[in-house]
């Protein structure tokens, strides 16, 4: 039997290493599992929880991440790409699960209210936002999918879920509903080229899947090193140094990776040199993704996400039947 | 031009006298002007949000509820009634809304909060109890509805309906979405029989559209009428006797009521023969009611259930094109 697995972004700007890594990386590998059927959702409804002000924006990035899929190898006649405010029925969904989680319960969700804090919106925050991981719920259980990746920090979310479907299957006495599991990725999280916080597109310190040639050679010269190591000739130090993290995640010569942390730790080798090979495996990593993103057309880009879209209709569709069915609400 | 009027019940149970002066007799009149459109909602999504355990049962009471409309006069070729659960668009405007409202504000809604102080629901208040407002304000502006009969206690839903509308068209620079005037029935309450709360099922005061002739007696036997009227030579008092509330409701004599009234007041009428009038003019309306009520099938029903959700998702399917149009949401 063939498990769906879900994954998605939210298309808040075109994606990044960052990105690859904690990711879309791992999707390529499911995406060859036989045993798996890979949907990816673009999240454009749970981007408007915060960004509903640039909702144009948001839509725009649509046709961005899309592209940045297609770019590195997901395929669409195995993956579906699937849009989300395309997708009434989980809004319908949404709707129901609402009467099954109390405010105290999503106020308690730590995701959230961690985001709340951060954002500092307090009771000003929006009934949207306090409650996208009920909407998460929804685009999970309206596709049965069985597999969420997920970051560590993600876990309550797969933990609301879950309480969300069992509260549903046993009120309905029906089991339409599924729980899903996390799989936890290996590298969950890319340094920015700053060294201070994960690599994000807002912070303005991650190197974009479509960055241009000077552009990357840039970011790697800008790179956060060693600010002790003030000669060639210093010790450095490999641990917090966003040269080697990046060496690390895309090199593919582990052993040379190695021999060049000892190198560094013990002298000898400037931090020119060392982001002058980072720069080649970058600009290596990044040239083809570039290039098959420059070729794409704007009408196959449209076309690959109506037939998802499509796709994604037809099992939610599904889904929403025999919710209906399992609450009686046939007319 | 036609403006469109929307009015809707609670699928929680038949319908009774104080549905039929509270609102039904306005909807019959409505009915008749031709510059209106009528559309009559079953909001089972909304019965849901305080019923969820008894999904089968609002479901249920939707056919009831449409039988008691075509009952009392409601025409399906000039009202449409529609099933809130079918209009998938509602649940998606529902979602869009929610982050156009605070927390904040939602808790301040005057309606909202007298239910939950009422239900004792405090914190654990379902996050669709809380956000029915905001599923209200998608119901109206679904249809473009300009007119909304309401009671005095609904008041603050309009408002929040409204303020939605403005902050919508604002943000997202269009006019798609349009505020709505509430109409404010003339006699907005019918008194219980017990005299004490106004007429509901649930607390067994009221007198169904659907009630038998035995059961209409037993209860207008048990009106409350003046507890010191003890002899009927006795001086009677009109102010809060249940049978003179209901004659003023239903009796097409105006005069023969007031004569009435001043007899009861000087002494010398009977509880017993008010009581009889009284009996005798709820027999002869809710006779035909019934009458009709028990000749409808239940394929005719389902029928007219279907063409009312299919011409009222024609309308919700234009705003939805022209929501998403206006947020950007086109792919």
């Amino acid at each position: 039997m063939t498990r769906v697995v879900l994954t998605g972004d939210r298309p808040t700007g075109r994606l990044h290493l960052g990105h690859y890594v904690g990711s879309l990386k791992q999707r390529l590998k499911i995406q060859e599992e036989k045993s798996f059927k890979q949907y990816v959702m673009v999240a454009d409804q749970q981007a408007l929880t915060d960004n509903y002000e640039d909702a144009r924006k948001v839509a725009e990035n649509v046709f961005e991440v899309v592209m940045d899929y297609i770019a590195i190898g997901l395929d669409p006649s195995r993956t579906t790409f699937f849009v989300q405010s395309q997708i009434p029925e989980i809004s319908e969904l949404t709707c129901y699960f609402l009467n099954l989680v109390s405010l105290s319960r999503l106020k308690r969700n730590p995701t959230v209210k961690t985001e709340i804090d951060q954002k500092g919106y307090g009771d000003s925050v929006s009934v949207g936002f306090l409650s996208y991981p009920v909407s998460q719920a929804a685009d999970i259980t309206i596709l049965k999918a069985e597999i969420v990746p997920v970051g560590e920090d993600q876990l309550p979310m797969i933990e609301q879920t879950n309480e969300i479907v069992r509260r549903f299957n046993r009120i309905y006495s029906c089991d339409c509903l599924k729980e899903a599991q996390p799989l936890l990725g290996a590298v969950p999280r890319l340094i920015g080229i700053d060294g201070k916080a994960k690599a994000s597109k807002s912070l303005g310190n991650a190197i974009m899947l479509s960055d241009e040639p000077q552009e990357i050679k840039r970011k790697v010269s800008a790179m956060y090193t060693d600010p002790n190591h003030l000669r060639v000739s210093d010790p450095g130090q490999v641990e917090g140094n966003v040269v080697f993290a990046y060496l690390d995640a895309f090199h593919s010569d582990k052993e040379l990776v190695a021999s060049l942390k000892a190198h560094y730790k013990r002298g000898g080798l400037g931090d020119s040199t060392l982001k002058e090979i980072l720069n080649s495996v970058l600009q290596e990593f990044i040239g083809p993704i570039r290039e098959v993103r420059t070729s794409l057309q704007h009408q196959l880009i449209r076309e690959v996400i109506h037939a998802g879209i499509d796709q994604t209709r037809k099992v939610a569709a599904q889904t929403i039947a025999e919710v209906r069915d399992a609450m009686g609400l046939v007319y």
